[in-house]
């Protein structure tokens, strides 16, 4: 095994920056009452909690009260999902879903189970070859029942960046809610919720450099919508459980620190993203990039196929050379089947089982990369040696 | 305000213990890989896990994979409740849940979610003065529909700990599922679940020294329930999002180091709670102790009311001299209804009203005892002297 690390799977998690773990520290044991209690100690931890509403507020040109704070993404995408459905349904308005092939687990397992369970309608839109959404297809699929339309800010595994804006004006002129699963572009990209006419958000700490185990839902002022979490009164009576308080300081704390670096952060990844991938394109013969070009898509993300090889093989020969890589979600890792994501992009059983994932992040340097393109070369030669697959390939290619 | 703080509200939350903390704090900027990835950097994260479960399982003399951790014990009671009440409607088995006045809102609110927006049947048993649910109550309320009973360990306000072996024994013999919500029973009472024929049980981590943020749900095998929390494959495919690697290490950590003290620290606690209930009862006329006697009540709880008075004036004045203290639940003290226990337990809303719940804890010392003894009977009097309800009762007194 490698002395060397190289993080660069940034996008299924990040470390917790020392800034943000130093905001974090005092909430474990000086500062630990119970933000629902009377008494003037719990005041500091009420105020934290609020302070970092506001960051996280201010990151998203949101109002404070828009803002309430989860365990998670996950729990975010379920709250948005079921919450809205079946209050929207209670009251009348209609029961049909609209989202598409390409989501996160945490929104396509909430759409099978209230399809299978609770009878909602639910249509799953296709992507175009770079895992973009087109409108057309959105605008042929809505119905007088149609009540929410659930499209990610960008894609976790190609990083593609969704037409948000279009789709957002769509549905607010036909009377639509429009959620965004956004956990993983909060990260790099400015959002305004306003301007893109956003009506629910999923946001997650853990992937801007916060602790695991607190997210957010932004819901738009005045919509109406069942709780998921039922209990206690907190989070103005919407979000039951005692607040995780370090958590949500975490959070607010992080989200702060990202949007002041965020130009800056983006534009330096992105161009060692470009690095990555001309340099992978122009070293390893027939290797295909997934997804969008440019600024179509994340600044941090460079997903590829490579013909011949299985991406989970690549995966182990990178880890034996202390690089820490992906071949997509890092939730689905458990599971033999290949992406639905890349089978949703075109590709085929072969070519998304050969895929491979790299994430930069705040501490990826130049030297990462350098080494990436040093050592990956070799290991795809070595693997496509031992595989017919790529025997056949190239027979079929020389025919 | 006095520089002096007397913290008795351990019951509302616990700060996370020195040592818990210790264990906590490799999780977040270091050992930080996502449990699902598969590079060797993610087996730490992963055996991290593992090793929290075996401590919790220990703990309870359960099984590992019988224990699911969560982001709270309200979302372990939502998950209970709707998990299990979901999939046996879908099988045919029957609708019916059983619980009692007297749970945590996590508990009460849930059913009346599943009663209001998804039809169950939901029926409510009432307490004896102590508070606590008399078997024949429960023989009398089950029908063939009978699916689940959900009764809780230990109340959080009175202290009262509830008969869970006998209804364990009895759910098992006629083949209904038994929760119980242990929140609080967890941090104080040895809890062996095959002994006491439970089938799945809620905790959570700060109550007992571990982090806010952090729960679990015992769910005995082979029991089969719907997901809550639908996304990744995580928790063996039970419950999604990444987890909260820190916070699950301590929650392991919190709940070794509490079994390995707990009889000790129990009967350290019951004496100084003995001192408090004694004390009080001696110094401040008609004051009445809420809640069952000696071992009938949870070793760190101590609940009165105080005719005459108001339990919130109270605590601002307790808090004046820097203790902290409850009126009840402190997830419902936005509420300015009476406590919906106290009133299960047959008290009028007046003396519900003047209700105050001191809850000791592993940090009590003598002196904090001495201290609340020696201040409380002065503020009582004060405020009994201007109050117009106190003047009443005396004149009706002395009829």
């Amino acid at each position: 095994m490698a002395d060397k690390k190289v993080y660069l799977d940034y996008t299924a998690t990040t470390p917790v920056s020392p800034e943000v773990l130093d905001a974090m520290l005092p909430y474990f044991s000086e500062i630990y009452g119970n933000p629902s209690s009377v008494y003037s100690f719990s005041q500091a931890s009420r105020a934290a909690i609020e302070k970092a509403r506001a960051q996280v507020a201010s990151a998203l040109n949101a109002e404070l009260n828009e803002i309430y704070f989860t365990s998670s993404g996950t729990e975010a995408d379920n709250w948005a999902l079921k919450g809205v459905l079946e209050r929207m349904r209670n009251a009348g308005k209609g029961d049909e879903l609209i989202t598409t092939q390409i989501e996160h687990h945490a929104i396509l397992h909430t759409a099978k189970y209230l399809e299978k369970i609770n009878n909602f309608k639910v249509k799953y839109l296709p992507v175009d070859d770079c895992g973009r959404v087109r409108l057309e297809d959105l605008k042929a699929a809505v119905t007088d029942r149609t009540v929410l339309v659930s499209v990610m800010f960008a894609n976790n595994e190609v990083g593609t960046i969704e037409p948000v804006g279009e789709i957002g004006a769509f549905c607010r002129e036909h009377n639509i809610l429009f959620h965004t699963d956004a956990v993983q572009a909060a990260a790099h990209l400015d959002i305004d919720v306003k301007a893109l006419n956003i009506d629910l958000m999923s946001m997650s700490a853990h992937k801007m450099y916060g602790p695991k185990g607190v997210g957010a839902l932004y819901i738009r002022n005045p919509i109406r919508f069942e709780n998921f979490m039922h209990g206690g009164a907190q989070e103005r009576g919407r979000r039951a459980s005692t607040e995780n308080i370090a958590g949500i300081v975490g959070f607010g704390a992080a989200m702060e620190i990202l949007k002041s670096r965020l130009p800056e952060d983006a534009a330096r990844m992105a161009k060692l993203r470009d690095k990555l991938i001309a340099g992978i394109l122009a070293r390893i013969p027939h290797a295909k990039l997934n997804g969008a070009e440019g600024n179509g898509r994340l600044p941090n993300n460079a997903n590829f196929s490579f013909i011949g090889v299985e991406g989970e093989t690549l995966l182990l020969d990178l880890d034996m050379k202390g690089i820490c890589a992906s071949t997509g979600s890092a939730c689905s890792s458990e599971s033999l089947d290949p992406s639905h994501v890349l089978l949703a992009l075109g590709l085929t059983h072969e070519m998304a089982h050969g895929s491979l994932r790299f994430t930069l992040g705040r501490y990826t340097a130049e030297d990462d990369i350098d080494y990436v393109l040093d050592v990956l070369p070799e290991i795809v030669a070595r693997r496509r040696a031992m595989s017919p697959l790529w025997e056949d390939y190239l027979k079929n290619l020389n025919k």
